[in-house]
Order: structure tokens, then C-alpha cells, then sequence
């Protein structure tokens, strides 16, 4: 039987201009689209079902998880997500978990019931095999942002190691030799691979001289409000550069030590990551790594509607899209040696 | 035929006691449940059929459409509700609409066609009749934060008024005379309201001596820069003060000061409304009204899940929640005379 490959090879495009010629999303010049229809004739090929259902698009419904819409970072993302629905004439209809885990079953179960034609999933906890498994029987799906490891779908992340590298790299450079990085767990993608990339990047400048502490915990306004009390409360052996893997973290991170005796940068230098809040506003304003949070939304809407799993046997690699360090006014020199 | 009133009076509760008791949203001493089932017995009380669907809330669907997601206003507002709803065992299906009029119809009609029990609706245009037809017809609702003048639905808002108010009286009783309102319609009720109360304000304390200049626009950053560039631009008789009515707004005005050679508040106050974003991390941090974002997403599905509308044929009174003057850098008095 023809596949999606044979119907490209014949019309001399690629296989992503096919896909998309059929599911709506691409204007393609009439003699394109016309040898594209009769290689299909030709080859007598059949879109597959899930992917003829997607395809059709037209009032069609997306379900989207997130864990927390309250955040900068998600509430970001589902705006570019129905942005990109809208473009393409497709429902949107989004569900906040609150990153619990029978939260996510129940509306997975929703979705297996037919309230919707695909799913983009995110989750902020570690995963197991009992959700992977709601999620590779929901139909149409990509996981986004953190990975739920033994699910069989397209996965779509941040490069959060090159984030860790880059943060990591600057600080160092400018001079800094004892870091506290804060946020995460190595139970978690974007935890392991932010402090795997920060080592490498400190590591690279300083080798041994750099010294790094860490203090886990989820990306939340608390949890960077409770690491910077610790941060304050502590003697002369304190790191001089903070590394807060969040803007939740950093906004938590910011309100302890302005009621504190600490001053940014002078006393202690910050780089944060996200770069969704207003961070460009703050007193002073926050040097962090930017994800790109509303290509992560349109990209993962597309990788949905364009993934056809039945294609072939193989899984997809993961999507890593790139992260950027902007430069502020939070990271000097360290005013005292390590 | 007997009412909720007749349980409530038989049972000697309110009727509000009933309708929590009988929707699982409240937990009451065995004598006073006892009380409440023994009327209903006694009198044959049959809950109405959509409030029936409503109340027995199990696995239900609430439906809530927001124009934007990802703005701290409407992003709060949905995890305030999510929460509210994971509280009382209901499942939850977001819509952002864009703000667009065809988009809020299309949802509206998904909602008609049984996908959602529920309806919590905000809309940030002006409605017109055909909206308002479909809101009416779409089974149980409430309007939130911006009227739809025709439904005929329970109305959930903040203090639009009292928060103009406060504003303009704290700009005025620190000395200003000259002020610049940003944003909003006279077609919107919180644009509307919140310059009305704006200029009862300033005019309680100043009098005939207040001018009020008014740049009219949606709550974008874009219209924020653009009022903040023509601000800067102009020459001597620059208002000494603003009033910039959302956190949008605010962030886009802050942008263009921060590059300007204008100082705040040494050249100029400001007051915003909102603060739901981290305004108190602000340079410098920003006074402003703060909307009480959480509780009006809680008070919202109850609304939606207490309302009976079908008890009496009179639409209930619009409900307004109160607006806090939060006082912090932004604000001094002038240096020059208005």
C-alpha cells in the first residue's frame, strides 16, 4: 500500500508539503497542488484514519493539558496554541490539571470518550506508566515541555541543557566561582538537563575551582521564596550567583532579598529562565534564558496535526527548540572571592 | 407547585443554605441536612431540570470563555476557577476566544450542542443582540467582568466605579490637577465606570481646578506604548499624572518611560489597575488598584451552580466585588503646577 513518502516522491515535494497541502494548512501554486492530487489518484493512496480526522480540521476540537494556566510560561503557551488553532479553523478546548495526576486520568478519559480529536499534553510531575498508557491509547498526541518517558508519541521540548549551559557559562566568565542553582528535580527533564547544562557551562570556565549547591524543588513562587530565606539567613561561605530556573522561582527569589540587606547585583548576582513575566521591568531588570515559549505553542499544534505515526514503525526523536540568554542588569563580578 | 423558598422556610434555612446543601457545595450539621430533607419530602420538591443537571455536579462540565489566556488578569481568573471546580468534583473546558465575536458564536454553539453543562462567559467588546440571543439560549450562565447588556443571565463584576474613584482622589488629595486616563470605551462598562469614578474623584477633592484628558484604547502593551509615545512627546503642559487602567497598559506605559528621559513619580505619577502581574517588583514598584482576581473566579461558578433561575421569573442584581488601593512608589506630588 502507498504511504505518504511514495505520494511525495512521485509529485517531486517533501513529505511535510504533502501533509500539510492535505490537512489545510499550506497554499500551495495549482500545478503543485495538482501533481500532488494525482499521485494520490495514481497511487491510490488513503490517509490514515486519525490522520484523515485531523486532517479535515474543519471545526474539529484540540484538547490541551496544561498543568497550572496561571502561570506566565503556560498561560503564554495556550494563547500561542489557540492562536494557531484559530488560524487553522480548529476548537480549542484546554484543561488545567493543577499537576495531579487523577486530574489528568479523568480528563484523559474525556478525551478517549470523544470530546476530542487530539491532545497536546503537559505535565509538571514525574510520570509513570499508568498515564503513559492514557496517553498512548487517547489517539492523536504530543507531549510538550516535559516527558512522560515510556509514552510512544511525538515530544516536543526546550533545549533546556543548552539553558543551563548558557546561564552557567556567563556567570562563570564574569567571574563568579560559587553558584546556587535552585529548582528542579533530576526526576524531571527540564531539572536534570538545566543543572547537567549549568554544570557543563561553570565546569568549562572555572573546572575545578566552581563550586555548585542546589536546592530542589518545583517551579514555584514559595519554593523561590523559601531557597532565598535559606540564601539570606546564611553566613560569609554564601554563593555569589544565583541561578533560579523559573520566573516563578525568580519572582520568589526577587521579594525575599529586596526585604533583605542583599542588593542585586552588588551583593549577589541572579539569571533566570522562562523570560515570559515582565522581567525587563524589575528592580534591576533580570538577565535570564528565554524560552520560546510562543514558537513552543504553534510548533506543537503543528507537530500534532502533521505527525502521522501510522506512516512508519519508528518513533519520532525529540523536537528541541532553542533558548536564548538576554543580558540585563542582574549579573556582575563578584565583589569577594569564593 | 412548592419552590426553594418553601423548603428553605419549611426547613427555617436560607435559601441559599438549600442550594449549596443540595448542590454537595456545603457541608451542614445532621439536624439542619435532616431538616432540609424532611421539607423536601413533605412538600414534594422537585429541583429544576437544569439545576438538577447542575447540582448533581459528579463528572460534570463547566465551560468558561475568556477572550485572552494569557494575560494575569484572565489566566488568575481561570486557575481561580479550575480550583473552584476540582473543589467541587467538575471537570472544566477553557475557551479563549481572541476577543472575537465569531469565534465567542462558534463555542457558544459547541456549548448548545451539549458539550459543556454550564456556561461562565467574559467577553472584552462590546455585545450586540444576536451574542446576547445566544448566551440566553446557551442553558445555565453567568457574565463576568465585562456586561453583555442584553443577557439575561446572573452579572458577576469588580468595582469598576470605586476603583476609578480611589484612584482619582489619591492623585488628587497628593496635589494633582492635570491627568492623563488611559484606556477603555464608553461602550464597556469598566471603561465607562472606572473613568466615571476616576473623575468623581479627582473632581471631590479639585474641583473645576482638575482636568482630566482621556486616550481611549483596548487593555493592550501596544496601547499602553502608544499613549506612553505621545505622552513623552509632548511639550510643557504635560499632565503630571496617569492613570493607567490595567496591568497591560501599565507594562507598555512603564516600557516607553523606562527609555524616555522621564522619571517616575519625580516627573510623573502613575496609578494602575489590575495588579495582578508582580507590579510590587517594579522599578519603581507601581500603586494601583488591585481587582480582587481570585475571589471572582470562585464566586463566579458558584453563581453559576447556586443561580435558579426558573424559581421566580426576576433577573438577579448584578453583583460587584470590592477594589483595594494598594499604595506603593509610584505616586508623588507634582513639581511643577499643573
Amino acid at each position: 500500500m502507498a504511504n505518504l513518502q511514495d505520494v511525495a516522491q512521485r509529485a517531486k515535494v517533501s513529505k511535510t508539503t504533502v501533509s500539510r497541502y492535505l490537512n489545510g494548512s499550506l497554499e500551495l501554486p495549482k500545478r503543485t497542488a495538482e501533481a500532488i492530487d494525482t499521485a494520490i489518484r495514481e497511487l491510490d493512496y488513503v490517509p490514515n484514519a486519525h490522520a484523515r480526522r485531523l486532517s479535515l480540521g474543519r471545526s474539529e476540537t484540540i484538547a490541551l493539558m496544561v498543568p497550572d494556566i496561571s502561570t506566565p510560561f503556560f498561560s503564554t503557551f495556550v494563547a500561542s496554541v489557540e492562536a494557531e488553532a484559530d488560524r487553522r479553523n480548529l476548537s480549542l478546548s484546554l484543561h488545567a490539571t493543577l499537576n495531579r495526576r487523577e486530574r489528568e486520568i479523568s480528563y484523559l478519559d474525556h478525551i478517549r470518550q470523544g470530546r476530542a480529536d487530539g491532545l497536546i499534553f503537559i505535565t509538571n510531575h514525574a510520570g509513570d506508566d499508568a498515564l503513559a498508557d492514557k496517553i498512548n491509547t487517547a489517539g492523536p498526541c504530543v507531549v510538550v515541555d516535559e516527558d512522560v518517558p515510556a509514552t510512544r508519541v511525538p515530544k516536543l521540548f526546550c533545549d533546556n541543557e543548552a539553558g543551563g549551559y548558557a546561564a552557567g557559562r556567563h556567570l562563570a566568565e564574569i567571574g563568579h566561582r560559587h553558584f546556587l542553582f535552585i529548582g528542579g528535580v533530576d526526576e524531571m527533564i527540564s531539572g536534570a538537563r538545566r543543572h547537567a547544562g549549568f554544570l557543563r557551562g561553570v565546569h568549562e570556565i572555572a573546572g575545578d575551582a566552581a563550586r555548585v549547591e542546589r536546592a530542589c524543588g518545583p517551579y514555584t513562587f514559595e519554593a523561590g521564596r523559601v531557597a532565598a530565606r535559606a540564601f539570606v539567613a546564611r553566613g560569609d561561605n554564601r554563593p555569589t550567583a544565583i541561578f533560579a530556573t523559573s520566573d516563578e522561582l525568580l519572582i520568589g527569589l526577587y521579594e525575599v532579598l529586596r526585604d533583605s540587606n542583599l542588593s542585586v547585583p552588588h551583593d549577589v548576582s541572579i539569571v533566570g529562565f522562562d523570560d515570559v513575566g515582565p522581567l525587563h521591568l524589575f528592580a534591576p531588570a533580570v538577565t535570564a534564558v528565554r524560552q520560546p515559549v510562543r514558537e513552543l505553542g504553534k510548533r506543537a499544534l503543528e507537530l500534532l496535526l502533521d505527525h502521522k505515526p501510522e506512516e512508519d514503525g519508528t518513533l519520532p526523536e525529540e523536537e528541541l527548540l532553542p533558548v536564548t540568554l538576554i543580558e540585563r542588569d542582574s549579573v556582575a563580578p563578584p565583589i569577594r572571592s569564593a
